[in-house]
């Protein structure tokens, strides 16, 4: 086994350290978020730390650093209270990784992607048209990190789903949808699943 | 496409309902967290809510319910400040998530699972031996959400790891390492990778 201290981590280069410190945690979801702004202007952003936080009521965290390139996407959080998740699956990989790049905030990175706005329901959020699984989220709780992260928790509105892709039980086969996760700060993966386990008891 | 709305969640069983609010977020990492008691009892967990927070400080994410299984867990972490994240392979996923038993506070996991405790450097809380992936931290920040979740950030302190699959610009190779991920409660998928992406740029 390699050694890794702390030391070693802070001598190491910038890149080097990033992407080493965002391997850590192991597999990473990766959604599209979609905001609008209070003119109309739309905005989606690749996101990778969308996180379940409860069933009962239905919550959803998500970090975001309000200094780099998703903070349009934060603001307009903010002011509208509401955005949506779209989960990304292996034919839009190119599309969704290209939403990261610093567009200037009066281009929409839809625009710029090629991606598709669709609206649904009664939230003003736009998702992307090309994904098959999408959620509405009202903002519940925001708060800032020690090293300025800002959490964000969303409630669950409601959910677009491809209907052959859930079972009786509620669960949703991921799998089936094509959902990509991350590792790293750029490494795209398809998953296979292994197994569903029974419910754990002892002995 | 399934349009779900908060009204069907609400009237759904709560298994269903927590089957399919926990396949919204994506694919989520899967390790094992190790801890110690003031007594020198050894805990060790499934945990599938790490998630990154920043490189530098190296800090990572990881939320619990006080009132569920982990509660010893969150106690130790408390009350050591210690604890280890390892990531769980497919070699291991059955002993991984029998962690997740009911177990009595006074049996600890790695005697009831198998798995083997391991102390590296001057790391009080327990390492899992089988995993080729393991992250000592010390606690760090710890916030209770509106739900009464419980979000702990610990700061990395040292890292052990198989040393071929790291690569030099500092990237890990968890494909490489085997390590799974899981969707729902209870699915264990491996994964391949599909590609690694260039920095994005505008056009």
């Amino acid at each position: 086994m390699l050694t890794i201290n702390r030391d070693d981590l802070d001598q190491m280069d910038k890149r080097s350290r990033t992407n080493l410190v965002n391997s850590l945690s192991g597999y990473k979801s990766a959604n599209l978020l979609g905001t609008i702004d209070q003119d109309g202007l739309t905005n989606v952003a690749i996101v990778s730390s969308v996180f379940h936080v409860g069933a009962n009521p239905p919550l959803i965290g998500m970090l975001m650093r309000p200094h780099t390139v998703p903070r349009h996407s934060l603001e307009n959080i903010i002011h509208t209270e509401s955005y949506t998740l779209n989960h990304v699956h292996s034919g839009m990989i190119e599309q969704a990784h290209q939403t990261a790049a610093r567009y200037p905030k009066e281009e929409s990175e839809f625009t710029a992607t090629g991606l598709t706005p669709i609206y649904r329901g009664e939230c003003p959020a736009p998702f992307v048209g090309e994904c098959k699984l999408g959620i509405a989220l009202k903002l519940s709780e925001k708060v800032t990190l020690a090293n300025e992260t800002e959490l964000i928790i969303g409630e669950v509105v409601s959910i677009y789903i491809e209907s052959d892709c859930i079972e009786k039980d509620g669960y949703v086969d991921i799998a089936c949808l094509d959902t990509v996760c991350v590792s790293g700060l750029d490494s795209y993966h398809r998953s296979e699943r292994i197994k569903r386990m029974p419910y754990p008891k002892p002995s």
